[in-house]
Order: structure tokens, then C-alpha cells, then sequence
């Protein structure tokens, strides 16, 4: 089976990379906007095969991933799909679904694209920070799976059973409000305490070197990449915009017991908020 | 030589399983108000003997260290300085600095007692969460380090190199604000975002099943003791405030330029974020 991977970041080359270790007879092409990463990525095997363009590599797969930024996917998706041959399918991995899957809807080859998300990343990117290991134990969700082909659905949830990821399936709708809350959300947050602490470090000269193993893992995300990030924002306004809303109106609150000296309201709220821990422990 | 711990929790336990680890002939007497973690302490090993009170570990220590949360040490401390005999010494753990130093001022044995903070901890609290390597390469400020006996403080800065830690000396007024921004404002972020992932789970069913790395790291802290962190806000009102202000502008500045869909704003907005890297990596 020949695999075509546009885009050879984080997440494709680290696709490739957990499809390389658990498939055999499998010949990996691929392709970057970006020639260094092109390059780097077969420097570093991540590929068997580069490919001279886009056309190139859908022309040579008999399955496409599309692992680029959400923006350059909706602007190239409509085009992309329109170069399939039949049996051919073509694979996204964006961050947000609704924009892409309505691109795309009465697309004549809409059944040979499955619109989906693996819920894996670092805070690192490019074909350097790929590793074998990603989806291990992690998510792939699959939006609007009943405008995809039947047979093509299941081959993809064996082939991501293989990499240890179970698959989850969600309207475009849900996945975004879902992730605007669970994701992109914490980006926010993160690029925000960021902001904050760097600005008052203009001031305070060396209050970073008194920063702990909290502020590193709060402030994680705020080491991620812009030019992945923008996009999402603003592909997924709505969702992001109503979550950033509640979360604003739950640290004003806090504000204003703390201004109150409200112990028993302070109390209350950390231990509402310690609920977490039956999830996530 | 004697040490004697009063809060035997995550901090007070694992400052005693360091020292344990680097030195010898050290005996370790401890107590806890709550009498599950005393018994518990003893049965895990931190500590070789329990003591029957806060004034019973006072009389057996060399060195007292209090390890238990800020309102407790401003309320005690100067009844526990008040029990010292000539050459011993008190040294407390407290997470803020300046209502604590404050409180004991113009106290007769202010020179026997040194105000420290050491910057390590995890989210988890109690003897179980102890380990004895929570102060390997961290750093443990001392504040007013003039009001103490420049003896005892550079015992003590010995003893913490051992223990893999270097020492950081600062006002209480510099410990205090520059805590808030990189460690208290943090627990805030944390505990507002898992408040508004859990009210949204109410109303989504199984939102969190999808939740990631990256959503697990930034809500990590809220994870943290409500006993320990409401007394933490409280003392340190004012500047945690101030870096609650400063984040919230932060935020709802990024929440215009999405509402906005201001691209390029958005972008510089995450590359001035960015910049983190240079000193967290």
C-alpha cells in the first residue's frame, strides 16, 4: 500500500513515523510546502519518497493525509479531491471540522474524504519534533463519517486500532464546541500567562528564574506554533469566543472573592474546581 | 543532630526523605495536627520518631522546620519562637513571605527563625505524595536574610546545596509579588479552567473524553489543595490581584482581536507568547 503524507510536521511526520513501525509492504510518499522540512523529513526517514508538489503526491497514494494548517486545508481541499482517481482517499487532520467538512459537502468525490482530528500533539513542531509514539493511547475523531464511504470508515479505525488510538465519531458541530473547550481553550490561557509574566519580567528583572514546575505546565502551550494556531482561532471564532467567555466570567469571579476576602467562597470554588481530579487522575 | 518537622505533608514529608537520603547520623522527629498523617508518616518512614505535639517536636529539634499551610504559621509562630532555647532554630516553608516576616518583626528570637521558601511541589498533597527528590535542582528562597543569624543562614544554605538546591535571597515584598506571577496566578488560571471544562461537561456529555495533553497540563494545578491554597491567595491578596488584573487584560486583549478576526494581531499576539521559549526551554 502506497501513503501519501502532505505535510511533514509534528503530526504527519510522527503519522508516518507510528505507521512505519507497525505496517509492513507500506511505501510512504511525501510532500512539504516547505522544502527544509521536505528534506529534513527524509534526512530523517520519516518518508521513503519525496514528491515534486501536492498533485505529485495525491497522484502517487493510494491513501492521502493532509497534515497541514486548517486555513491551507479549506483553501486546497476543494482542489485536492478534485485530483483523486476512484478508490483513492483522502485524509485530514485539522484541528477544526465544520469549515472544512462544509467546503467540501457536494463535493461529487465527498465520500472519498473522511474529515478527521487525532487528539495528540506537543508543544513542538516541525518534522524534528516527530516521533513514533504520538497516538499511542490516544483519540482519533472522525466527523460526519455517514458522508464518507462505509468500507473506507472502517479500514481507517483498523489502521488507527493498529496505532493504539480508538476512534470516536462526532457531528463537525460537536467536534468543535468539544475542542474549543478541551483545546484550544488551554492555548488561550497558556499564550495569555505568557504575555502576562514576560511583560512583568520587563519590570522585574529575573522573576522567571524563580518559576516552578506549575508555571512550566500552565504556561506549556504558549510554546506552540503561531502559524498553526491563528487559523484555528479564527476557523473556530464561535466556539473559542464562547468558551473564552465563560472562562473570563469563572476568573472574575474568583476575582472578586479574593477582592472580597471571601474565604469560604474561595474555599468552595478551589474545591469545585478540584473535581477534576475524578476525570482526569 | 535533631530536626523536627511540624506539617508533615508533600513538602514537610519530602524534606525529610532528602534529608534522610544525604546525611547521616540525623534523627528526624515529626509531628502533624492531623493524627492519620503523623501515624502515616511514621509508617512510610519519613520521620523516625513521633512527637506528641507541636511543643514536643519544638523541645526535641535542633532545627524546627514548619511545613504547614501560611495561616497556620503567621497564627503560631510567634507562640512556637517563644519556646526556642538559645541556639535552636525555626525555619518555616510558607508559600507567601511578607504577612509572615511581618508578624514576627520585633520578636526576641527573630533571629533564631529563617523565613524560606522552597519552589518545588507537585499538585498532589499529604505523606503518600512525599518523595525524595522533590528538591533536586529547585531553588529555595530565603527572605530577610539580615534579620536571621548569619550562622544559621548559611548552615542552612549547606544544608539545601546537599539537598541539590541553590539559594536565592529577596525581601518578602520581592518574594511575594514575583510569587504571584509565576506560581499563584498559575493555580488561578488552573482552577478557573477546569471550573469552566466541568460546568460545560454538565451540559455536553463526555467533553472530557477528548480532552488531550495539552488541556491535562495547563488544568493540572487545580488538582492542588484548596486547605493549602486558599490561605495562599488570601495573604498574598494584593499582588495576586495585580497579576489577575494584568492576565485578564491579557485575555480579554486576545478576545477582541478574535472577535475582531484580526489575523495579523492574533499572530503577533502568539509570537510575543512565544518568546517563553528562549527561557523556559
Amino acid at each position: 500500500m502506497n501513503i501519501s503524507i502532505i505535510g511533514l510536521g509534528l503530526i504527519g511526520g510522527s503519522y508516518a513515523l507510528s505507521l512505519k513501525k507497525r505496517f509492513e509492504d507500506l511505501t510512504i510518499f511525501g510532500w512539504d510546502v516547505n522544502d527544509e522540512n521536505l528534506k529534513k523529513a527524509a534526512e530523517l526517514g520519516l518518508i521513503d519518497e519525496m514528491c515534486a508538489s501536492a498533485s505529485d503526491a495525491i497522484s502517487k497514494g493510494d491513501w492521502i493525509l493532509l497534515a497541514i494548517p486548517v486555513n491551507a486545508i479549506e483553501k486546497n481541499l476543494q482542489g485536492l479531491l478534485d485530483q483523486l482517481k476512484e478508490d483513492q482517499v483522502l485524509i485530514d487532520f485539522g484541528s477544526t471540522k465544520k469549515s472544512i467538512c462544509e467546503a467540501v459537502k457536494d463535493h461529487p468525490k465527498r465520500r472519498q474524504f473522511i474529515a478527521a482530528h487525532p487528539i495528540s500533539g506537543t508543544e513542538y513542531s516541525g518534522p524534528e519534533a516527530a516521533f513514533d509514539s504520538l497516538f499511542e493511547d490516544k483519540v482519533m475523531i472522525v466527523c460526519e463519517k455517514d458522508r464518507s464511504e462505509t468500507e473506507a470508515i472502517e479500514q481507517f479505525r483498523k489502521q488507527c486500532k493498529v496505532l493504539g488510538m480508538s476512534t470516536t465519531y462526532l457531528t463537525a458541530e460537536e467536534h468543535d464546541i468539544h475542542l474549543a473547550y478541551v483545546s484550544h481553550l488551554s492555548h488561550v490561557i497558556s499564550f495569555g500567562l505568557s504575555r502576562t509574566v514576560l511583560e512583568k519580567e520587563e519590570d522585574e528583572d529575573k522573576i522567571l528564574d524563580l518559576a516552578g514546575s506549575g508555571f512550566a505546565s500552565t504556561v506549556r502551550l504558549a510554546k506552540s506554533s503561531p502559524e498553526m494556531w491563528t487559523p484555528i482561532f479564527l476557523k473556530n471564532r464561535t466556539a473559542v469566543l464562547e468558551s473564552l467567555d465563560s472562562y473570563i466570567a469563572k476568573i472574575s469571579e474568583f476575582r472578586e472573592l479574593l477582592d472580597k476576602k471571601d474565604e469560604t467562597g474561595i474555599t468552595s470554588y478551589l474545591k469545585e474546581s478540584r473535581a477534576i481530579r475524578k476525570i482526569l487522575d
